[in-house]
């Protein structure tokens, strides 16, 4: 059970942080603003704390934790933010400053990590004694939770899933090898496929929108494109769809969850929900096929916001003050 | 700290069955026979605990538990073998049976899990937070030991690993999918490619060894043909390595584990250490890539009997009777 003392939760997205106070299982004053990059950002998430107070209508001496998520991976003792080039974050004691300025114990990890114990808590996850989350998107992650806490593997870097090498004679990853995950799998893989198919003249939809040209068409253009009945597009989907059901099952053979929730822009779609369904049945095999179940993300953008509210309620645990 | 209570340790194998009397630190009465095949083998392993006991000089009733491991999968609940074909056993409640027999609770798992355990206790994986062992022989297994506790996902089936397809165009596995790991990685996989390499006239040596032809050649031979300079053996050596490699990255980016410990006929080998190191390098993110380690076991036979007699006390502990 949750101790009746509100805590602070907040999510810095690349592009949106939001704050909420969240007192058990209700989050009030949501509030959300831009994010600001590189050294303005301590400051700004204290404006938008006070934001979140003053509409939730409760006052900061009330508070007694705070819960963060941030966009990128934080060091093993949890206090720095390694790098999220996306938010202009270098190896900054970010958790740190953020205490001083609040006056408040402050608990960070990454979005992954967050959802993931926002969805085991109260969404498609509820109730798993192992779930992993997949955020799809630009890249894939993954957020591990065995037993309502956050499997974080030896190093901190546990669920780095996305870098799982599945086809070495594969397109060329972000990290520079060849086939990971999601080079196969994640947002830009399915729209270079894309782009592929509008410049091969298999794609009448897709070349139309590529003004000026093919760069600008981005995952979700081919996505809305296949959806059309454009065959083209349709083959960049199934392409992108089959390397996410096999990826997938990757994930499930390792861990044997109860659930592997997805989400994120692509992970987060019907379309892809059957891929990887399929996937796990074809490429999983006894007891995992039949019974790891995939589903859809429940909480939407407030999984981050919910998880970093446990990290703030665990924190008070640790310290006696719940 | 273990309590001065002796246990008894069983190890079925798929050939040979071991059994100790195991006192704290200390594995006594070293015994083992052929493994029995089918309905014999309940009497068959109370004679190889008899023995045990008499060859440590210990009396049953001194006895308080009794750990047992087995070539093959488990039910959830750890009482019944599913199947292990090696030994003729098709879903027999093996624990309850011997149990019954020994008058004494019986704690039971896998194989890969029982070795992780020993392994994380007393060799190779001593003093990690997080641990894989990985057998790589007739296929590929593995447990995962998490804070000295075997994780077995939420069907009792993590760490199938060997099911994870590296390569969807690659060579058909046991379980009917196309390249899996234990697929590409495994004994048979490298017999192959040394056959393959024998009938192209690629490799000398191997061709000389096929007597009646080819399908007498095994992975051993490979090996030792590819040590003896065999450039074609060398070959088949490089192309399974460069696969082992890739799949213990996929392993490690999983699991972010302190040691990957690689156990078994083709995976406990100094060439095969080399091209998991490598995979690991050369194909996972930071700091993944620099601090998970790969090492070979260290416990040999014995790491079986370690992991059930930790199984054994395990169990005294859950009844209060250590």
């Amino acid at each position: 059970m949750r101790a009746a003392t509100p805590v602070i939760a907040i999510d810095v997205g690349g592009t949106t942080a939001r704050a909420a106070v969240v007192d058990r299982d209700e989050l009030r004053g949501r509030v959300s603003a831009p994010t600001v990059r590189g050294g303005g950002l301590v400051y700004a998430i204290v404006r938008l704390v006070d934001e979140a107070l003053t509409s939730a209508g409760v006052s900061r001496g009330d508070v007694r934790a705070v819960g963060l998520s941030v966009p990128g991976p934080v060091s093993v003792d949890r206090r720095r933010v390694v790098f999220t080039g996306n938010v202009g974050l270098h190896d900054i004691p970010l958790a740190d400053r953020l205490e001083g300025q609040l006056n408040l114990p402050v608990a960070m990890d990454d979005d992954a990590n967050c959802a993931a114990l926002g969805e085991a808590e109260l969404g498609a996850a509820r109730g798993a004694s192992v779930a992993v989350l997949l955020i799809v998107g630009t890249g894939i992650g993954a957020g591990v939770v065995i037993d309502g806490a956050v499997f974080r593997g030896a190093h901190g870097a546990a669920g780095e899933v996305g870098h799982i090498v599945l086809d070495p004679a594969g397109p060329v990853c972000s990290c520079g090898d060849h086939g990971c995950f999601e080079a196969l799998a994640a947002g830009p893989a399915l729209a270079a496929r894309g782009r592929t198919a509008a410049e091969q003249g298999l794609s009448p939809l897709l070349l139309q929108e590529s003004q000026p040209d093919t760069a600008c068409l981005d995952a979700s253009a081919v996505m809305a494109a296949a959806a059309a009945g454009d065959t083209g597009a349709a083959g960049a989907v199934q392409e992108t769809g089959r390397w996410l059901g096999i990826g997938v099952a990757a994930v499930a053979s390792a861990f044997d969850p109860d659930v592997i929730v997805l989400a994120g822009g692509l992970g987060d779609t019907a379309v892809m929900l059957d891929w990887a369904r399929s996937g796990v049945r074809d490429h999983c095999i006894e007891p995992i096929d039949s019974l790891t179940r995939v589903e859809r993300a429940r909480l939407g953008d407030d999984a981050g916001l919910w998880g970093a509210a446990r990290l703030a309620y665990d924190q008070m645990a640790l310290r006696g003050t719940a």
